[in-house]
């Protein structure tokens, strides 16, 4: 066997065990809020069908499928051996014939597929979530992965608007439990940015139109103004459109003040969709006043949130960190067709995803993780030689009965070893059990983070080490 | 797009609400024990490059490694184009121009080519855990996925025999939780074995000898007699082997009689794997009283356990349920070389796993899943009218903020459809909040499984929903 340097391949990453338990506390807030909200868990196989999966993100996405190679002899299944006129013809031709499985790309496909599989067991409105992995076969950069977890929820097979004012409260009670206070959660709907294309007169395309409000961020009024000249909008289509945009106040002032604008610019009492947008937000709005949601400074109602439009039908969200310069770290929407391309129809729902790693990022950042988040053993004993050892191990088993996770140095070593094993794992607590302590049926419990020492009991080691 | 009937590949499966609480409830359980014996976790990424993965399995493992393609034109790779030469050679010329990854196909390589990776910040001992799931493309059958999860938590670089001991410890635990009291757990070590074979006058060969032993469960003694003569061990070396597997007691009687019957047998002082493997198991056993370990009753010193011996140097496990007709759901032991393959020598541990899908079928058979462990909303809270509804929304907070999972029906519909939603998903509870409850601050919680009815304010709901 050839000795290798080993790798792992590009835009993939081990997790150690410091990052592991950061992420399980990320991932267990957004899990706890899910289930707390009647969500149910999901969990699909990391290999789907190529079938399943083509044809589902566009021809990009097709390209970004990892394809896994059919098992055996590849070149030359039954009824599909390669042949060179195959060879000749490219990859393209190949593939059919060399790969039937790819893995998961997102988990929106791959719930879709298990809603028509099992769609006669399912009870309708079905809550799921699902927290697993996806793999894209992007240019790995800076912040983008291969491999990277998608934490989702949706509800499918009803149209309440009560789902969206829940998946407000979901956002605001993950963030604020990690301590993410300082965010906005962005609102707006598929209906009105259609009312606005409208009160435009129809000029451009839509495409366009959301394509340069979408920018709004990023190169300001005066960028989104001479790319939509250029895309052959009026100055008269731009000045109404920056009126509406600006049209200010809080999130019911807004709603009143753009329905009236809507009827000033021209948008005709046909535009369903537009007008019935501005009554879904507001009663999004009136179901968050009634579930005495107190966080409203928080919620804005942005005409400008444009997010891929080809899917969403209804309400869309999105969430940003103030204090943090970083993309979004949550979104979703409301859509009309989840399972057309597999054969049932008329499949609705509501839905919106964590993105675990940035806000792993933004945590880190500004200091949140909680000082416990990264330890695993709490309580390391001291092993000096064989007479500690001996004392340490009925200890050791109480300490773990009582629920506190402990270890004994696997080896008597010295003393200087141990400490910088405690320290190097994050155990904040050494108990030494010397021949001193020991006689007075004892031992010296040490404050890793103080250097602060105590001479304790059992009971009172447990109390200590329990009340951390 | 065409419209597909989907389907999931061959040996993966789709894990619904149920089924899923009920594996987070085994791997709540395993984690848990894994940490409170002071193991870390660790996660490496699902693809590994195949020059990790490809000789690490033997030619068969080769085969069974899932392999993905390159992405992009995978045939006209820079410096590794597909020829018609490369085409007629057969898939083996052709895999390594066209797929560089594989997907992961157990967790003690990667956890190898980690430790490899990272020798240099990882402070050793190095307890790491790890839960994840693997891929193999083994022919699919009842019982054998594809892609499974495998629970592993293994200790590198210390000699100690404290950690074998931790291992009992750790399997008894995890099983006692689980209420799987009828176990035995089997222990034996590699230089018995070995010792073993010397007695019988080396005859035949050691690798005959091992499997011919391991086939003792199934075959009988007669068949195992009938096996070692086909393959040239003499009468008297069966009537040796027989005696030593004879060696009857308790586990500290047997190794006393065994080290007799060493001496007897003519296992010469020479042979320091045979007396240390004895040794070693002496030590185990006194680690395990001096922990005041409680379950002797379950663990047997088994001399006829082999487990594939081309890997394990020293002590070696496996677990077995006895009421419940299955093979091992546990396993493990002592290893001198984990990351030769890698250029890193003298990296020895020990290590065991449990089967998820095993320890599932059996809590299944047995009937041991705790009834809540298939509950995810606790309280269902009915919708009758918009008054209700309306009603319900703050309650519907306070109990979520009391960290109670509840949801409400989120359309005005008949009660029975309700009860329906509600009994299918499990859910033990419903509050109706009719306009008589509501007049006397009140509502009615019924409990779904008895049909009996409470009139109880709010506070009185969670107190019996807490209880639950």
């Amino acid at each position: 066997m050839s000795i290798q340097k080993p790798s792992i391949p590009q835009g993939t990453r081990d997790f150690g065990p410091a990052v592991v338990v950061r992420r399980n506390y990320i991932f267990g807030i957004i899990r706890r809020t899910f289930e707390k909200f009647g969500f149910a868990p999901l969990e699909t196989p990391t290999l789907e069908n190529l079938s399943v999966l083509t044809g589902k993100y566009g021809e990009e996405g097709d390209q970004l499928l990892f394809k896994v190679l059919n098992s055996g002899d590849f070149l030359n299944k039954k009824n599909a051996a390669v042949t060179t006129e195959d060879l000749a013809a490219g990859s393209k031709s190949v593939l059919p014939k060399i790969a039937e499985k790819g893995l998961r790309y997102d988990l929106t496909v791959p719930f879709a597929r298990y809603v028509v599989m099992h769609r006669n067991e399912i009870t309708f409105p079905f809550k799921r979530y699902q927290i697993q992995p996806v793999w894209r076969a992007d240019r790995p950069q800076r912040g983008r992965y291969r491999e990277f977890y998608q934490c989702d929820a949706d509800v499918v097979g009803t149209n309440s608007l009560l789902c969206e004012a829940e998946i407000v409260l979901m956002m605001s009670e993950v963030l604020n439990t990690l301590g993410l206070t300082e965010h906005t959660i962005k609102i707006n709907h598929r209906g009105v940015l259609g009312a606005i294309y409208q009160a435009l007169g129809g000029e451009g395309t839509e495409v366009d139109l959301f394509t340069a409000i979408d920018k709004l961020d990023k190169i300001g009024r005066e960028g989104v103004e001479k790319e939509l000249a250029e895309r052959g909008f009026s100055a008269m289509a731009i000045d109404t459109l920056f009126a509406l945009l600006g049209v200010g106040g809080g999130f019911a002032e807004k709603l009143e003040r753009l329905l009236a604008a809507f009827v000033t610019a021209g948008v005709t009492p046909d535009n369903e969709d537009g007008y019935r947008g501005l009554q879904d937000l507001q009663r999004v709005y009136e179901f968050l006043q009634e579930f005495r949601f107190d966080n409203f400074q928080n919620l804005d109602f942005d005409v400008t949130l444009a997010r891929g439009l080809s899917y969403y039908t209804g309400c869309i969200f999105e969430v940003k960190i103030n204090n943090v310069n970083m993309g979004s770290v949550s979104g979703g929407g409301r859509y009309d067709n989840l399972t057309g391309a597999f054969g049932l129809p008329g499949v609705s729902g509501v839905g919106f995803s964590f993105g675990v790693d940035r806000l792993y990022d933004c945590l880190e950042e500004l200091a949140l993780f909680p000082h416990n988040a990264a330890v695993t053993t709490q309580c390391l004993l001291a092993n000096f030689d064989a007479e500690s050892e001996r004392a340490a191990l009925p200890i050791l088993r109480q300490l773990r009965q009582s629920g506190i996770s402990a270890e004994l140095y696997p080896e008597s070593s010295k003393l200087k070893k141990q400490f910088q094993y405690a320290d190097q794992k994050g155990i904040p607590y050494l108990l030494l059990l010397g021949s001193e302590e020991r006689a007075v049926g004892k031992g010296k419990l040490r404050d890793m983070r103080t250097g602060e020492e105590q001479l304790l009991e059992l009971s009172q080691v447990v109390a200590t080490l329990i009340g951390e």
